[in-house]
């Protein structure tokens, strides 16, 4: 029997935990804290993060990472991003040589503006053809009510990328492979970005036009920017992209999308943190994304203004009525 | 001034006969039914299609076509798709031999698998560069409202798009040019039949997840047609393509999306009929462009299906759970 480690104990890196469960893996569920641990453990509940989701026999959980680390063929990072350096760098050692790393993360980190593969990758030594990542529509809530998605498994090695897809293949979730990392990272990273925007359209009145053509172009400045970096523009057009962008901007359950309405509907940026309990990933990595535009020379306007909006105080009314202007060279 | 006639005062005919007016042209609204001219003109109101929309003093509405016609412009057609080889035949000798026709339409005719603007450039005989289509993320009853909105005005002849663009381009409509008829006809065309199967999938309890996964195929299976016929595959990912899908897969304002959730809902075909009052274009033109897919050696398994349900009596949950299994291909 596979043998997985999830650290993280969020929202996603439960559900994953229930798909690979599901999947027939015998599961260790990392988490920070013991009574969410020992909660889980004797209630088979997540109520923190999956509240009225009764988690397969398969899954236990832990506050220790060596235990969960013990014999895992796969380790499944869903830390928040901005955490991941500290959080591996103590697990590394734990970790067997052949565990493939597989992120599930959606963020870039910030001052270096590395993806978390290349983070994964740097502090743990591992080979490329070790790091993995899972990408796609997959919003956690309806994936722990297992109703059918579809996602993507990432590797630079195909064969690696399989055997994931054989861990984690299920009746309701469908994973397909794929070698392009860096374009399954990078729409998932920036789409976070793009749902801020679309939900301060939403949050000050605009109706599906808007927000369609801002979903439209904010593909299109995420495609620019993975072209440069390398990355196979038909991975934009398929689940990791399109799909996964299209699921968060009209999901009420999308924490990003939720924050950006908030924002829309003339909240400050103080009181939107405040109400918002998990991280909004888009908050902190659309720096990280322009950081990446601006070195490799793209320009990305909807990415801009949620930076302006949410680190330099720019009122949102200003800002996507500016944003609507600037977008007339779009379509050319 | 610009003289333009719009024929056809459904929803979309008559908010686009305001964005023209707006514009500044002196618009002439075509329409059938001598009570709604005359109720447009007494009330400035099209209560059937756009009901507490005031039109703007530059709309002025007839039941007579050679009085539309007279010294139009642009002939704006926006009659159902089926409906216009007949009609066209009847206004063709009322225009002038320069006048350029724009659809508005989002069909294929049925029998033939022609294109709205190949069934135009037949019947009226009229130049490729003097036929040109209007296209993209354009809800009618939010245009109405003059929330902003972009959309794409292709024609062969890229001088007389820049024309259209000029006649249509007001403060809340940013109309952008583009040559490629062919793909923003096929952008709208495909997008009413994979609103249908997304309504299905939401009318049966499905979640953003599963809608996003139809929504991202959708588009594969319309741009791989796209390709066959020789349109632009930039097209699809941009407003006329991605922008359109999106916007009516989200909205409850259209007609096929609620059409389909209606199926989805267990309501038989003709209960489904009975509930809407407009035309819900796909579930006509799903199967030209069946056919279409046919004639050049396309796979459209999204298209199939939804024939299957409206056509070939099919249960919807039997045939979403079989394109479910079938999707299994579709990210390779």
């Amino acid at each position: 029997m596979t043998r997985c480690a999830v650290f993280g104990s969020g929202s996603w890196g439960t559900a994953f935990a229930m798909v690979l469960a599901d999947a027939g893996c015998e599961v260790t569920l990392w988490g920070r804290r013991p009574e969410l641990a020992e909660a889980v453990n004797r209630t088979r509940i997540n109520a923190d993060y999956l509240p009225g989701v009764e988690l397969p026999a398969g899954v236990t959980a832990t506050t220790d990472p060596a235990a969960a680390a013990d014999g895992a063929a796969f380790a499944v990072l869903a830390v928040p991003s901005q955490t991941l350096r500290g959080n591996l760098a103590a697990w590394t050692p734990l970790l067997a040589p052949d565990t493939v790393l597989v992120s599930l993360m959606k963020g870039i980190e910030l001052g270096t503006a590395m993806r978390m593969s290349e983070v994964i990758a740097e502090v743990s030594a591992a080979d490329p053809a070790r790091v993995a990542v899972v990408s796609g529509p997959n919003l956690a809530p309806e994936i722990a009510n297992r109703q059918p998605a579809a996602s993507v498994v990432a590797c630079a090695d195909e064969e690696v990328a399989r055997r994931l897809q054989s861990a984690c293949h299920t009746g309701y979730f469908r994973p397909y492979t794929n070698t392009d990392v860096v374009g399954c990272e990078l729409g998932g990273a920036v789409k976070n970005v793009i749902a801020l925007a679309v939900g301060m359209a939403e949050g000050m009145g605009l109706g599906d036009n808007t927000k369609a053509s801002l979903i439209t172009r904010g593909l299109a400045e995420t495609t620019r920017l993975g072209l440069a970096m390398g990355a196979d523009p038909h991975t934009f057009a398929g689940l990791a992209g399109m799909g996964d962008l299209v699921a968060t901007c009209s999901s009420p359950l999308s924490r990003n999308h939720t924050f950006g309405i908030n924002l829309g509907r003339g909240m400050t940026l103080e009181e939107t943190v405040a109400a918002t309990s998990q991280t909004a990933e888009g908050v902190k990595s659309c720096e990280s994304v322009l950081d990446l535009a601006g070195r490799f020379g793209v320009e990305m306007p909807i990415t801009e203004a949620v930076v302006d909006v949410v680190h330099n105080g720019k009122p949102t009314r200003l800002v996507l009525k500016e944003l609507m202007a600037r977008s007339a060279k779009a379509e050319r």
